[in-house]
């Protein structure tokens, strides 16, 4: 690779495409092939979120694809959210259909529309179900893989509750979620905020949403947790009968981690500039063996390969490459795929019995005993995902910063990522102030940071200048 | 429930609904909501699937839900077989789309758009790629939960070869793959037919079919693998040059097991007048625990179910049932679900240290001391797939018969599923005799048992009376 991650755009680009993770020639605009390499690792990100989801007592349910147009036209401000970007259905082999279906931008309409003939009573309370699906939407906005895309692959969890705590506590448990799989699992940092008025989810009451940052400093939002309060409820009538025989509409909220999404900030938070760098779980190939070979001990060195192989294959994703290319080949390909370990054996190797580890997170070569190599391999493996983590969230903590005035916000948002201003209010009469800092700065108020109890004592909005009740942050975002 | 699997149309129905498998008060014909019931079986299913499927050589991508209907265009026979089928999406937003797109009703002209940018030499070859996806399709028939939708939900590999035997090899590859999923982990019989030149899959040379019956003796298709020659390879210029320099056109297979139809045949095989059973593998929950409850005993007797289900915890999925319903309830309604073990403990059971096991398909009741009980349960677990194996097999092998003339295949098709007839050919000329079959008797012709070499000796064939060449299986079919 000649780009360097400083140039992160270009980067980006170019390790989807010499990665071999996703190929853009598909005859749609907006359609990408995801390719082996990038299935195999959000293959690994499903199975663990699913595993999140399912062991917080949601079950896994198969909503259809198509949704018709009157599902849609049942909640006011979420039909004027989606329906600009829906794909439609109107045909159906030579016939036109009476009425149109969309391709599901999100599954509120379909699931919602069912789970009114579900509920009846308390018994039938919480009602959480998730599905592993594709959503479609016509994007304008320039789409770029895996970031922004016209079809994408995702988890949407739909929750119904008793009373609002419930579903409060259900807001609280997705992000839980998101901290234990996307931090700890995946090692990418983030922060939950809490989306202004003007810029939550369409039909929600509350958006709370976790913004990761890219190499370049621009906020990424990850997973969403939507508190849909009882609009939904009462636009679909999903009722049920209390303990005193009284009717009440349910509580609702719903949560969409984007895995493909998701896994754009696995590549973007970890690689460099010699390509993608996987956490060790993620990765569809662990160790790759290289042999160095001579002819005369050809045999020697690749028996060596095989033992170490077999040692390590009950916990590793193994492959010992003996294609034709050289070495130097081999280790600038698997670093460009971002498998976590390789193992060189030479004759030098075998007759010292040992073998030497490199780690791709930090290109150090560590010389192990062949009988030590298991073990090793797996204390080194532990350190690799935790470096991946500690790096991340140490360049992630210095994205933070502070500012009181358009000025100073301008200034920092050249260096760092998030910066926090004091603010008028985060309610709907304040999105003139937010076009005012797009428009001078060209950042977004990506909103309030969740669980953060600071104040603003005696200060300005630095947008209309009148009293600020409130902090909120700005970020240049995708 | 009250219907009886003899009446088998209705039992299906019923227990679809009454198992809370699927709910068909989805607003789009032929559309059906999966339930979590079903859907956690079908995730067993997918699991089991792909590991079969990537343990030979696949590797996992994902292609986009839209084909540009271009692309159909360039195979022939697959454009005439599919497009009477397809959804179209002609709008996105407000705007008219400068060329319609197709839901994919199968992906051949998808993936091998790519697949001709991806194959150069003969080191990209196989090429082995399957994706896990939904396909549409705008059916005319009678749709039925399942086994006939506008949405199902499969498993389809898509294979490129250097020659014709390699592709052939796959083909018997795919064959395996589903003796030992579908037969050998969901316990479902089925034979491999191969189909009539009238009957094969539009595009492809010939096509391979596992057909099993269902309990009223029609024949359901499960997966099909297809030998596509180079009809593809041609039309969408998939070429390799070869270790001589020359160009040569790929030999491509394709296979398609749909996931949501083998578990039709799940539910259809081993199910009986109670309701569902199901193979312990594919089980959402493997063993109820239902306590025996008085008032004055209520704790010891709860006591000993959780000792009971901690004590079964690691192999299992267990389930206590203390909800206020009476035994009787609890008994119907897991038998309903198909659970495979049912666990009853009451205060005599406490007091002599023991449990009684309930088989779900047998109704075989069993006293298994406490200190054995998870011991004894991974036994009897093993023993429910083998005895629902074993009794599909002989019911299944009862359906075979054989008949010389119309009037005999008639009569054959009343009590029997399969009935192996005389024929002049399975070319395309043969098509009207089969039209007769169907006239004369309202069966199919499903082809030629695969692997067979049973040749008609002195025979003819049973519609035109001309020399029979082979022998084919009829069947009425789903």
């Amino acid at each position: 690779m000649n780009i360097k991650k400083s140039d992160f755009s270009e980067w980006y680009n170019t390790i989807t495409k010499d990665a071999q993770l996703c190929d853009l020639r598909y005859g749609i605009k907006g359609f990408v092939v995801f390719m082996p390499w990038a299935v195999m690792s959000m293959n690994r990100m499903y199975a663990m979120y699913e595993q999140a989801v399912e062991s917080r007592g949601h079950v896994p349910a198969l909503f259809p694809a198509l949704i018709p147009e009157e599902y849609f036209t049942r909640e006011g401000e979420h039909v004027k959210g989606f329906i600009p970007e829906v794909f439609w259905v109107t045909h159906a082999g030579d016939t036109k259909l009476e009425e149109r279906y969309a391709m599901r931008p999100t599954s509120e309409t379909a699931m919602y529309t069912m789970y009114a003939l579900w509920i009846h009573g308390v018994k039938d309370l919480p009602l959480k179900i998730y599905q592993r699906c594709q959503v479609w939407r016509h994007e304008t906005k320039a789409t770029k893989p895996f970031i922004r895309s016209r079809e994408f692959h995702w988890i949407e969890a739909h929750d119904c509750f008793a009373t609002r705590e419930q579903a409060m506590a259900q807001v609280r448990e997705d992000m839980e979620m998101a901290e234990e799989v996307i931090h700890g699992h995946f090692c990418v940092p983030f922060l939950f905020f809490k989306r202004p008025q003007w810029d939550k989810f369409a039909g929600a009451e509350d958006t709370y949403a976790a913004d990761t940052l890219m190499p370049d400093g621009r906020a990424l939002q990850l997973p969403s947790t939507h508190m849909l309060g009882q609009n939904f409820s009462k636009a679909f009538g999903i009722k049920y009968t209390d303990d005193k025989g009284k009717e009440e509409y349910v509580w609702q909220t719903c949560y969409g981690p984007a895995i493909s999404r998701i896994y754009a900030a696995v590549i973007a938070t970890h690689g460099d500039d010699k390509g993608l760098v996987l956490p060790v779980r993620l990765a569809p190939l662990q160790v790759v063996i290289v042999p160095i070979i001579k002819e005369e001990t050809r045999e020697k060195v690749m028996q060596r390969c095989k033992e170490v192989a077999n040692a390590i294959g009950c916990c590793f994703f193994v492959k010992i490459d003996d294609s034709d290319n050289t070495p130097g080949f081999k280790y600038n390909q698997w670093e460009m795929k971002g498998v976590p370990l390789r193992i060189e054996i030479g004759m030098r190797d075998v007759e010292a019995d040992s073998v030497v580890v490199v780690r791709r997170d930090t290109g150090e070569k560590i010389k192990v005993k062949t009988s030590e190599v298991d073990a090793k391999l797996g204390e080194i493996a532990g350190s690799i995902d935790k470096t991946l983590r500690a790096r991340a969230d140490k360049w992630f903590s210095d994205k933070l910063s502070f500012a009181e005035d358009m000025d100073e916000l301008g200034k920092k948002l050249e260096l760092h990522g998030f910066v926090r201003v004091p603010f008028c209010t985060d309610g709907m009469e304040a999105e003139k102030c937010a076009d005012i800092v797009k428009d001078k700065v060209q950042a977004n108020i990506r909103g309030s940071l969740f669980g953060s109890d600071a104040k603003p004592e005696g200060k300005k909005c630095i947008s209309c200048g009148n009293k600020a009740t409130i902090y909120l942050y700005a970020a240049k975002q995708y």
